[in-house]
């Protein structure tokens, strides 16, 4: 059966890889456990003893990335095909060394005498683990979309063929599902079939939420025979991927599980931004716009948009400074009153009296509190599981806002504009092409080079390998209040507070 | 005071423009009233008499349009200062015949011997019932946005004063309400005001839905003195125009009350299609484009479309044709079972069986008689007003299919896209730009040469001026089901008629 | 051989035909030799007897389409599958019969009596000429590329595919030159194939010009056993499909030939506008605004712009009355003088003077005369092969400008645009789809009825068949300067007539 | 005199502004001339003691910003109005403190211990040098166009007057000259006039190339009493504009000069990238497709695109790695032959044989060594006032490999675009309209706060002040050929090095 056979040649299997290494290495060698235990909550940076002079430099700073080598003694170690590649014989002397490094906190402030944290930088690296012939590889998708998707794909793809003499590439269907799911089999990438695809939204092999069953992924993982697995996906996904790594790990699986964090919301900690984001602000322009013109050419018009972004407002926040045309921006991360002098209501009453329309941004995580505040039958905001079910913060304001203008006998034109999905299928801009495929390129290397257990990355303009357990214990990122940005937000929309100065109630809270 | 002086000068005064028609005319000419009595539901067909020998030869079918000179006998007759102007020297040749028409009905089934409707053909007359220094023009703009609104606007600014040298064109804000409401004050065109405006979408004039008062509005006409009053606007606005024109004839004012015809739904009878129209067809491909990339990219994903068309389905129709990825097109016009084995959510199943995905797209108005059939509580299903509100058909249609596999233990991912405003406050495509750059021009040709009570439009590719009367006579056209068209749609999406065919229910009911 | 046993059933094997005819029809029936002599020259007019009464009732203004039936006694008779298929039950009543005409003359003078021609309404006719399962269809794409060839491509195979059943629709590589180039394999058409390609600009079969050889494309046709022919090009390829077309009724061959006239310029004659053209005069809006930013933002700022048209100017025409932003409009049908008091030159500074900027269009073919006056070695404006070759009127107009400008010692910013190939090369938009899409539906709906030796256009808003033979005698139209549309694009630019007024000159010519 | 008295203010007229100053902080304040004397050269690091103890913790790698109070002993010293705006009340403890700093030097390898120059980190001071309603601002564009302009003027505008409360904000047009130049007066700014050129492309103050006099523009700006002088320019602008602030040094002139960098090619030294380079990798990808989609539809297809890129080659290599489509990227920073095994043309043939076609990229400025060399008359490539006029490469390269496989007998399709003026018009994507925004917002603050003789740019994601010497010195960056950027562009192209190897040749010279 090919399934077993894939399997053994994965985990067992020694007989034809060696054989092969045999031929091209000139001697047989042996997967071998190493000595000492893997400690899997901190693998690589106690138990492993460092294997080479330059580690021993590397600072307590560094975030040192997991290596197949910390896992086993027989790790192999054979010469980059970049180092000869027709194609790249000027890229000859471009390895990147193994202990340079990116600095993370380059803000000095003089009076904290702090240490930064140093990130492993990416690239290629002059000796390679694995020989292109043995790697079979695999890229899954999860998540809602995201624009950049299947350039990620593509340039997997290309990275692993063209630059490094793979032969084996899958893509997984329909997310995690698609490891173990008798009804999506596996795709088997060819140049033809990924030649258009960066063109074109969304995911070509699909994309969905759940399905994430350790046992049968990482066993199918062993089955198929995969070395390399690139898990694309949001928060959750990477905390399957870092699950799935260290699940390998326990079976000494000689694999390479590499994350690209896909978050359209672009709250991943760590890293300047994740691709998508910047193809989501460029496209909310256009609704921001809408809103805008529907606001200018009616009379008292009030044009309210809905963009992205449950638990951070990083979206509306960079929306509303490239639209220039926003007057209030509320993101999840401010409290705001409705009603009260120094309440929205009060402030788009002034709008309209001064400039005679107002353009509203409002991230859906926003208005949380005040909208349960505001429900009467608080116990129906969950729903049949019992899940808090987010009511939606663009109906539930444009309500209050007719309600409240109905109330004054005042009238006023809303528009409402909820452009969710629009932006998510579109293409990626340049930016994000750019970016999607030098994170698929250092997914690449970092992966060949024998690194797993790691995202790729961009700190401070720089491609960075850091390891997942660090963007799994970070968890999201918000957006920070006292931040220069949001205090730019701030003085491009001339939003005041929007909460009511009431010390004595503060006081009795 | 300036605006008693201006109602003056429209209405009565005639020693003004007599002394300046003196001056250019060559003798005094005085306003008569024309001897027989108006008629206004046939103003123009029955009471007045041939003026020259070409009108006799106008057939019983061609629509005629009203002229100043059939309400008075004292018109002025200028030659057109378009045969003189430097800037058109070379147009000398090019003024339409007042006897050219353009055939309505050119299909010709060979077996009916039917004569065929013709309209007048619109374009610069050689003659022009007034001097232009003596026309104050007035531009209003009335309900929902339209791609194209601010391009009519700037032609007709540019045509009226660059092409006729008419010197005072003013701007009502806020559709009428803006002829009469204080806080409204009139803006006064000016070439740099008007020189970009054809690059933004919206009104620069802003618009409003309601707001008619005809009494406020012609005296307010009268008031200013307006010559020419140009009103864009859609089915009821142009009612209104109607109103005022008529009562500008009882008043014997010397107005020209000229229509653009404003329907991004494209249900205007008679024309071609309406401004705006093109526009809106592309722009919702971007949003099918995403149902579709949403859908194909999620596990059993439907992606689910509505589109503007309240009354008729012709934005849904043509956008379902110009995609070539919509599998099931709703519209008014039809009528579709839900449930049953030939129902929607059966041949949803079947697609989702074949192909994996499907792609829905629904005008607002479709599914009415369902949705209600529907509605246990049917009596909410009318406003406080009384009037019928419509329900939302994309919710109630998502929610339906949501249930619907729910109850099956069927997994879906339904996304549902509402991209309205977004269609409607674009600027105009470049076909749409050209049609209100023409009808405009048509516009002010067409009212400089005396005519009144009429909409400029297309017919046939040809623009023609159609009176108002037949425009609101016919009222809204609809998508007709046996037209080629609407089976070219069914040919594209291949879908089934969505009935269940049982004579039986029918007879039950 | 494959080839030899295809060119076989195409011609001559009636054996497996006529198994098939007789389990389908009910007998056999054997192609026969029709009594009359065809005259090729009037085939179809002059020696064919009316078959039914309804045909007789046919207008001499009536341009008739030839059909198979017309050179052979036993051609097919089948009801029509679109009568039966599941998808399109509704669509029961809806065949066009073969009767229904559209007129071409719509604009009545009154005062000339002319009858109008009129072209057979294009539709699917109750009965096709062939079984579905023996048709083979070719298509293939020739000359320069133009927005909408893949949507036509694609709904060719749609239309024959789904709706007719059609099993065998072939793609001819790289133009003519693809029947028979051994390097270029035909291409097998798939479902999946073509399921993406409407998205994408260009042709995915492969486009050239040249390679047209009558007797290896025909025998050819002959050898793969096509029976439909679809072929889209412009001028040069439909006289090549007329000449296939004859040579099939020469050779006797069942062979439907049907021509999908494709030209950006738009100057085939009869038909409204062809494909791609408004797609065209959309993106010109891009270079044209980019010219204006350039020209405003300069310092005696000015932006020419060269868009396509060598032998017409309905391009620049269209795209300057869409612009609103354009000073001067070139095209080819003008003449125009550039120095002296009239002259564009003298234009130019007088536009620099009011304006302080200026934006020009030219036509590629515009200028033609004036530059070969001003080229002191005219005996190089022919190539190697004795043709004309046309200089570059953008340059040499930008030339002339900077040497004029330069000679009096002003400054001016000229920027030079030239978008040919981003226009051509994009997809197309919503209109042309929808062009597209129905061209390619009646050109199927025509061959599977019989008719053969036609193109498919829209006359009048409507679909018609019109014999190849008129479209080549017909030749390119050309702007009419006598027509309303040049003249508001007079109006709209109020360029004079910038021709130095020297009756003398004129005297002695 | 109104410009004596403006003029009279700026320098001497001590009177009004002490009286308001009196009036306003509580004394008298003269401005003094500082003790030491002025070294322009090193005029803020050598000669000026530190004035409080933050300052003394600057490490010698700190880039010091120049500061009025490094001229003067009396300059003003205001609480920050945006302390107590309003609008910006949550800003309260926003304020960035003067010693805060970002790092440069990021990349840490380990084996150099070099000490990071460190850059002044940009935003609003907790004390501003200058009293709102004292200060009269001038902007001023220069250069090419470049999108984003219209975004700097219109939030300098913004945020001097709705953040800062300033009162006179000027333009001044068609660059340097408008400072001078009686034809061209400088205009007010107004809310209304800014309102929505964000959204246009090019400057709407004019911008030209030249007209640098600084002994007239200095006067210009003590004659209108300017305050600020924010310059909007490329490497020459803002070479004069050091020159403006060093005179303005010289004659003790209370201004503060403020450079923001402009450069579409995206070639200035130590910052990330400068705005509109973002939007121009963007559109350039539309020639890109353009060509990619000619190339695949012909016949040996090959596509040629020219991108802006003098100097350096950043838009054809960010715009090839967006692209995915490119198979060359030729720019000036790298040699390469045209002929021989491994020069261009035998690459194209190569592709042309494998893929059947080509795209090729190529930066205006590459290919100029071989271009001369090419030149038999060398001495034509001089204009006539002497200076190196560069061939347009891409019309060479086209000619070039026309005759190539013209010669062979070879037919091909070339198109060759050249998008330049279409990608500088165009109106910023997101990204540079925030980084515009953000900008602009800098500037402000630091010339607010007396900072002079900077400019404003992004480093390491940060935005941070230059000292404008420092810009002034580094010059123009290029292309590093042994980047990893760089790197990832040979292995996305998968070219090779083009070049032949020829020891010999290589010896010969």
């Amino acid at each position: 059966m090919e399934e077993v056979a894939a399997a053994h040649s994965a985990t067992m299997d020694r007989s034809r890889s060696d054989r092969f290494l045999e031929e091209t290495e000139g001697g047989p060698r042996t997967l071998r456990r190493s000595d000492t235990a893997v400690d899997l909550y901190h693998p690589f940076t106690k138990t492993v003893s460092p294997r080479d002079a330059s580690e021993a430099q590397f600072d307590q700073s560094v975030y040192r990335v997991p290596h197949l080598r910390d896992l086993a003694d027989n790790v192999g170690r054979f010469p980059s095909p970049l180092a000869t590649a027709v194609a790249t014989r000027s890229l000859g002397r471009s390895f990147v060394p193994e202990t340079e490094t990116i600095l993370a906190d380059i803000m000095s402030k003089k009076d904290a005498e702090t240490v930064s944290r140093e990130y492993l930088r990416g690239g290629p690296r002059e000796y390679t683990a694995f020989h292109p012939k043995s790697v079979k590889a695999a890229i899954v998708t999860c998540g809602g979309l995201c624009p950049g998707i299947n350039t990620v794909i593509r340039e997997l793809y290309m990275t692993l063929t063209a630059m490094y003499g793979v032969e084996e590439v899958y893509g997984v269907r329909m997310g995690y599902r698609g490891f173990y799911s008798p009804e999506l089999s596996l795709v088997r990438l060819t140049s033809d079939w990924v030649s258009d695809i960066h063109h074109r939204g969304g995911s070509v092999l699909g994309s969905s939420r759940g399905g994430f069953d350790l046992e049968m992924i990482v066993s199918a993982i062993a089955a198929y025979g995969f070395r390399h697995v690139y898990i694309i996906g949001g928060d959750g996904t990477q905390r399957g991927a870092q699950a799935i790594f260290e699940e390998c790990c326990q079976r000494r699986m000689c694999v390479s599980v590499v994350g690209i964090p896909k978050t359209i919301d672009n709250d991943i900690a760590i890293i300047d931004n994740s691709f998508g984001f910047v193809t989501a602000v460029e496209e909310a322009q256009r609704a921001i716009r809408a809103a805008h013109v529907e606001a200018i050419s009616g009379y008292h018009g009030i044009g309210l948009v809905r963009l992205m972004g449950r638990h951070s407002g990083y979206i509306s926040m960079f929306a509303t400074l490239a639209s220039g045309d926003v007057d209030v921006c509320l993101i999840p991360e401010i409290e705001f009153d409705l009603a009260g002098d120094c309440g929205l209501l009060s402030h788009i009453e002034r709008l309209l009296d001064t400039k005679g329309h107002c353009v509203i941004v409002v991230a859906e995580g926003a208005g949380l509190s005040q909208m349960l505040r505001d429900d009467d039958d608080a116990d129906e905001a969950h729903d049949a599981s019992g899940n808090v079910k987010l009511p939606n913060v663009g109906i539930w304001l444009s309500e209050e806002i007719k309600r409240h203008f109905r109330a004054r006998g005042r009238e006023i034109n809303l528009k409402y504009l909820d452009p969710s999905y629009e932006i998510r299928s579109v293409p990626p801009v340049a930016t994000d092409t750019i970016m999607c495929t030098l994170l698929a390129q250092s997914a690449v290397h970092g992966a060949m080079a024998g690194y797993t257990g790691f995202i790729c990355g961009v700190v401070n303009t720089h491609h960075v390998m850091i390891p997942l357990r660090e963007i799994v214990r970070k968890g999201r990122t918000r957006v920070d209040l006292s931040s220069r940005m949001w205090h730019r937000v701030l003085a491009s929309t001339l939003q005041p507070p929007l909460r009511n100065q009431s010390p004595r109630k503060e006081h009795d809270k």
